[in-house]
């Protein structure tokens, strides 16, 4: 009898997320993560229509925390500093801090597992992760022109794709790390952009 | 009866590595390869003893090209100027110009597919990634090394880590074209590195 199914829940997101992280969506069964999850098959089903939906719910959960994850880091490094350029660089250095942290190798990047299958799901899917990307990019955009109206910068810098960059360097470094088994690869190459970021926008003297 | 084996070799390979690029190695059934590439169950065991061999030769085969096309690219930069900052520098636009003139989206990266999917290859199709990223890392450090020492630089940069930065850079856009549906952001992205390369290294005043 289990009377907490909200736990059961998780354990099989929990248990799903890992396993489709190192499988991928296409090479992750039921069985396998009902095994790694350590519960029934009925349990699985009660909570769980088709493999279909975990997928779908997973990657919602997942887009939740990357949302709150990307606010929250934003509202910190605001209360850091009054200015925009400031504020931005303390955004990248706390993900930089936050990875450096990590004991254990960095999971990979659920996003990614499913764009590399992208066929493997519907629409909705991938307009969940699609819509996560946008929100980066329109955050890390709105900082960027409030800095661009204070500072000079060196040349005629595309702006939505240096946001974009912020993106591509966290996805990048995930592919990096995973091959050459060095997290601290992201670390670095978070670094890289807080300091082009700085070269950019840096005051003349 | 086929009077040229080595042809339905490719056209297997070919559909396989393009099925795989849409729904993963663990989404890709033999049945599926052998109906892409319109050839009989006979044809493709003829040819490859299981899908475990077609997906070790078919990352033996995109390494190979991958390091033909690095070091193509390098022999043509360093063709085109006598100084190490500038080779580099027409290096990356020429990686730039060549994804710009793509007419189809970009199919993905066979590397990064696998990878995501880590646990369904043994360690030998891991080390030809891994092999395939550390040649990359190793050319571009030689020529930021000889950069190093005939320009002046703005801060204690990390060569290595700056060398893996086009690889990442490589991944990461891949991953938001993929998502965002627009090949435009590979070619802005590289745009970057180049941009961050000449704030580096540019000669002062």
């Amino acid at each position: 009898m289990n009377r907490d199914p909200e736990s059961t829940r998780t354990k099989i997101m929990n248990a799903a997320e890992s396993t489709i992280l190192d499988r991928g969506f296409g090479g992750t069964t039921v069985n396998a993560v009902i095994e790694q999850a350590d519960v029934s098959k009925g349990a699985f089903f009660h909570h769980f229509s088709s493999k279909a939906e975990l997928g779908r719910q997973l990657v919602q959960r997942y887009a939740d925390k990357d949302t709150q994850h990307l606010e929250q880091t934003l509202v910190k490094a605001e209360g850091l500093s009054d200015d925009p350029l400031q504020q931005l660089l303390i955004f990248v250095k706390l993900f930089e801090q936050e990875i450096e942290s990590l004991e254990e190798p960095f999971p990979g990047c659920l996003f990614a597992s499913y764009l590399q299958q992208s066929e493997l799901f519907d629409d909705n899917i991938l307009d969940i992760i699609r819509e996560s990307m946008l929100l980066w990019r329109t955050r890390v955009l709105e900082k960027l022109k409030t800095i661009e109206k204070r500072y000079s910068h060196h040349n005629d810098v595309d702006l939505e794709s240096l946001a974009d960059m912020l993106m591509v360097i966290f996805e990048g470094s995930f592919v990096l790390s995973q091959s050459l088994n060095e997290n601290k690869i992201i670390a670095q190459q978070l670094a890289h952009y807080h300091n082009y970021l700085k070269l950019l926008f840096e005051e003349k003297p």
